[in-house]
């Protein structure tokens, strides 16, 4: 690849141009790497919910065109003045939040918060000109959270890519990027079942589901998924889910349902949603003495949290999770080690494969609630 | 001792006939403790915020006429049917809950919260078979907490004694039965500073004082002390405060005032007054991406904890604590060995001494709020 180091490469991205209407395949420019950038060659990319939600637009100021996309496998094309850490034809996973390891977060052993690489969903430059890696013609295409993934090339800052073990198969570990470590991180690093212990998972998504593989690995011996809509309590058995509750099904809070079925409560739950409500019943439904309640879903900008403060005076925990607490670089290549091993599953995650010709497909699917994860094959 | 076993002792208690009325010192009849019982000489007791609160019975169902008392040092005097971890002559701590050692709060690591001898402040009997051990002329007078060590002797079930060192000075480490604990145990069983953190305090009492003390003991760098009453401050800097906030001194929320004082917010937070605002305001001090907020006071029944969630999905965490997380027979015998080691500092808490016929004096500093822990000498 070294041919083309230095020089402005020109190729293929699915360029949005306005709020929730179709993407267009396009040829565009992207530019070398500068200071601590990577420019690299991205072979698989899957949709996330969060590239949905930007795309829609609904709730944000919108900023197109821009090129979305965040989860991802790539190789290093080349590498920008200042990187040490990756070279040309490293494996890699962008992440749409960085790890600086400079600032008091990334030296923080609990953190993963980095104050310089922190998600940022109102940016659409780089940090270093304030200018964008991609044009048309000269006029600038907006980039997301850092990583634009839904392009052939892109330019991403050394501190959102995980160097990972080159074995590793993208077009699997892509996955890793963004949902499946956030659920995942969520179980292992932040709510900790102990082996036999019972944990409720509120949501069954692609991160929920993630949450429950979490605790499967863990040796959980009851895992209890939540959700409102029973048709996904079938394939969640795949993900280690041994009962289900939809709380449409019951008149009492599901928090009750679950402190019946349990003998006072879960040892661990873990929501996914971002439902307010679905919050407030994750928390209230773990025991007494030693129950630990982790958030992971957005929620509402206007949500309100609210609970009887008792329900903390009898040791109770509740602890919040951004990526599953996992570490862009420093955590993350363990993750696919997880994968290599055996211990943890990944390919029941991708329940759809589409050319990146046809990367709107992956929307609809998104859209319709049909499957976890589409895999787009950029080659396609 | 021995020559009292098995018989009825007649000695003095202090019995609060009515609500809010100052205590009579009564002859009263204790009789032999049954199965699991302990009779308990006391020598020392304390006067805590549980017994004026219950004594006041604004509150709550009241029960009168009752003996109140839960901070205390004693002797065994003798023992009932099945009690082998006592005999007579050791030296005990009361504890107003207890540990059986058997249910599944006992047997968890996590928990204090025994099923069995969890604290019931309606309950003014012994559970072995309803009834009460103190009498005058035969007409029962009802416990408290299980404890009621404002008598010359008292009978308590075996699950609440802790047997402690027989060295240990008894009218300075009775005052580890309760509050100083619960403060002390807050912070190094359920925060757990590191050393060189920072840490907030709220609420400058007894117990609130135990939790700045045990960040001391925790080698915090900075310790801030926040509390309505200025007052407080000075006396505080004897027990590790290096700063004070007093929130009426300030426009914006005590939480942001924490923050800038800290870049960003506490490593940790201890709340003790059971204020809700102080509780809200405790867990929004804490720093984002590893900050612990802990609550140890005891709100107000209809009071309601709210927060935005993304202050915990931004990775903080909120947990509370009962006695300090600390199982009573298990763990204060180790309590006692800190002060026995000068590792903590226990006179500093103790600013009156009354003998036992002035026990109204104590109350009297209480409600007056002078000083922090009142030793009555059961001889005098």
């Amino acid at each position: 690849m070294s041919g083309t180091e230095g020089k402005v490469i020109c190729c293929r991205a699915a360029v949005a141009w306005e709020a929730g209407k179709p993407l267009v395949i396009e040829e565009v420019e992207v530019a070398p790497p500068q200071a601590n950038e990577v420019r690299v060659k991205i072979l698989y990319t899957s949709l996330c919910h969060t590239d949905v939600y930007f795309w829609e637009a609904k709730g944000q100021n919108p900023l197109f065109p821009r090129i979305y996309g965040h989860e991802a496998g790539g190789i290093v094309e080349s590498v920008g003045e200042g990187v040490t850490d990756l070279k040309p034809g490293d494996h890699v996973l962008p992440v749409f939040t960085g790890e600086c390891q400079e600032c008091a977060h990334c030296k923080s052993e609990e953190s993963n918060m980095c104050d310089l690489l922190r998600i940022n969903t109102d940016r659409g430059v780089m940090l270093n000109d304030g200018q964008s890696r991609f044009s048309i013609k000269g006029k600038p295409i907006y980039h997301f959270v850092g990583t634009s993934t839904f392009s052939e090339y892109t330019v991403i800052h050394v501190g959102c890519l995980a160097k990972i073990n080159p074995k590793a198969p993208l077009d699997k570990v892509c996955v890793l990027s963004c949902g499946i470590s956030t659920g995942l991180g969520a179980t292992l690093n932040v709510a900790k079942p102990k082996k036999g212990s019972t944990v409720a998972v509120f949501g069954l998504g692609a991160v929920g589901l993630a949450a429950a593989e979490g605790a499967r690995m863990a040796g959980a011996s009851r895992i209890i998924g939540v959700d409102l809509n029973s048709s996904r309590f079938e394939e969640a058995k795949k993900f280690g889910i041994t009962e289900f509750v939809n709380p449409k099904d019951h008149k009492k809070p599901v928090q009750e349902v679950i402190a019946e079925l349990t003998d006072g409560g879960v040892d661990r739950s873990i929501e996914c949603t971002g439902n307010i409500q679905a919050m407030i019943s994750a928390f209230e439904c773990v025991h007494d003495g030693w129950g630990v309640a982790v958030l992971v879903g957005v929620p509402h900008k206007d949500a309100v949290f609210q609970t009887h403060p008792v329900n903390f005076l009898n040791e109770r925990t509740l602890k919040g999770t951004f990526f599953g607490n996992y570490k862009p670089r420093t955590d993350i290549p363990s993750v696919v080690e997880k994968y290599m091993n055996k211990e943890l599953e990944l390919d029941k995650f991708i329940t759809h494969q589409v050319p990146f010709s046809e990367i709107n497909k992956a929307f609809d699917y998104m859209l319709k609630g049909e499957g976890l994860r589409c895999i787009i094959n950029m080659e396609g």
